[in-house]
């Protein structure tokens, strides 16, 4: 049986490995680690690159945090039990150039053991916010996602690709974050007919994903000029991503409330977002295009 | 007894009279009215004014909506009808100069009649936001609202104060959006020992106070210079402004979860918002003064 301590040592690993590779990616930039404890118990390696030759500002965070769970988590969970452990990576990066998609990924594990009852779970997903959607690198990365998925289960990413339009959905603006990816949560052997071990191994499988999909992103991308117009495009996107993570995102909800590292929770969040007052792109141009495929739904393969 | 349309005539006077004491300040910028109507009844006039001499972006929105209230929201209200009335005004002003303050108004008045039973209440409030804390004006502005409160009842400044204390808080920074100013909500003769006339001409006198108050600090501070690290520091306090707004504003929430139009909620939102990872000002700065008065309880005048 998997124990908690082999969870949080695999994450820390490709926590490094994302790291020492985003690196290596951008050239300039190097992340900054900040230790942290909590005071309920455990604590994380918060990790910042900012102002780097391609990644503007991004966090690549690693967590291990155990206590009592606040009452109204608890009840959100379903659950009675007090103590809680909770490992995971999260990432958020926000590029300079507007040709390179923002990124999410988070792999994560939970168990609550006491006595004789036991709930543990896997839970994580990676998903991909494009300022302007690129077809061949939308399929391209969807790809990615159901390569991994088909490894361990047929069903896995067709499920989690839904889960994900379902997720990363901006309801007041009736739009999708960004073109999805996978999102899956509460994995376990009943719900995945596979043992403990496997679906361990599918959370690695994720997490090392991440890597190799989106630095082949940056590679493709990070040489494209951009006009200021472009760049405005981006800092009103960026808007709806502050919008989607302060008003809908379990993580970050999750994160104020247990009373977690401000900074760490809202890393996720953009060097810069702009406002405009009912933007409306102009017919036949690249934004409206990618407005128009802001909906979930869509087979990108 | 006053009537709805009574309340909703008023409170169109005062948008008219705001808008036009505005444009005169400001010497450019002129507001553009959109109006519209909502699926389940009513509508409303919302006025946006951008790239002004003084106010970058800001809203002025009158709004009268009736219909069924949503299951979440009678949860909250605690009621049980379903046939609402609610009409209101809605400011927010981001202005240019760091030194001008951002400023929040609103008034509104809520009724829900059926049959015998019949439920009403005006709330509202002004608060302010400086981007950097300057003692005199915060006085002058507290010593505004209370001269208006106190024309009503000598309780209200105080109660109603401390309520903006409490109401204006980024719990997860714990820090005040603002210096606050007033907040109230569900006055009606029972919580007032005032008559329901009396009530609304308190509403009026509310929405009467801001544009003398506001102008003033505007003509205070226009003129001051400003580096770029002071522009840098006001988009940081956007930042903030953003997370309380998304995270937990009750108008911000009601407005989501009523479908109401997504535009005007939001033209609460800054022009740009800038989020930079653990920012610590430097001992001895203004930056660090003002973030040292960002709490609740100060007596400010």
């Amino acid at each position: 049986m998997i124990t908690k301590e082999q969870v949080a040592d695999a994450y820390k690993q490709i926590q490094d490995e994302i790291c020492a590779g985003l690196e290596l990616a951008d050239g300039k930039g190097k992340f900054e680690e900040e230790l942290w404890t909590r005071e309920g118990g455990g604590g994380g390696r918060t990790r910042i690159i900012q102002n780097g030759n391609v990644l503007e500002k991004g966090g690549v965070n690693f967590s291990a945090v155990e206590g009592k769970l606040p009452d109204n988590i608890k009840k959100a969970f379903g659950v009675n039990e007090d103590d809680f452990f909770a490992t995971g990576v999260s990432i958020v990066i926000h590029p300079n150039n507007p040709w390179v998609p923002i990124i999410h990924m988070n792999i994560r594990y939970f168990e609550m053991i006491s006595g004789e009852k036991e709930l543990r779970w896997f839970g994580g997903g990676i998903d991909l916010t494009p300022h302007y959607v690129i077809d061949e690198d939308a399929q391209f990365f969807h790809k990615s996602l159901k390569t991994t998925c088909d490894r361990f289960k047929n069903d896995f990413y067709p499920r989690f690709k839904k889960w994900a339009d379902d997720y990363f959905f901006i309801k007041h603006r009736n739009e999708t974050r960004g073109i999805g990816g996978i999102f899956y949560d509460r994995l376990n052997p009943e719900s995945t007919g596979l043992s403990w071990d496997e679906i361990f191994e599918f959370s690695k499988g994720v997490g090392r994903t991440f890597l190799p999909m989106y630095t082949e992103l940056i590679a493709r991308n990070r040489e494209k000029s951009f006009t200021p117009q472009q760049k405005e495009w981006q800092f009103q996107r960026r808007s709806r991503y502050v919008e989607f993570n302060l008003v809908y995102d379990a993580g970050t909800k999750f994160g104020l409330e247990t009373n977690g590292r401000i900074e760490s929770i809202l890393m996720s969040l953009p060097p810069q977002a702009n406002w405009v007052y009912d933007f409306k792109p102009q017919p036949g141009t690249e934004e409206e295009k990618t407005l128009a495929l802001l909906k979930k739904g869509i087979d990108w393969i």
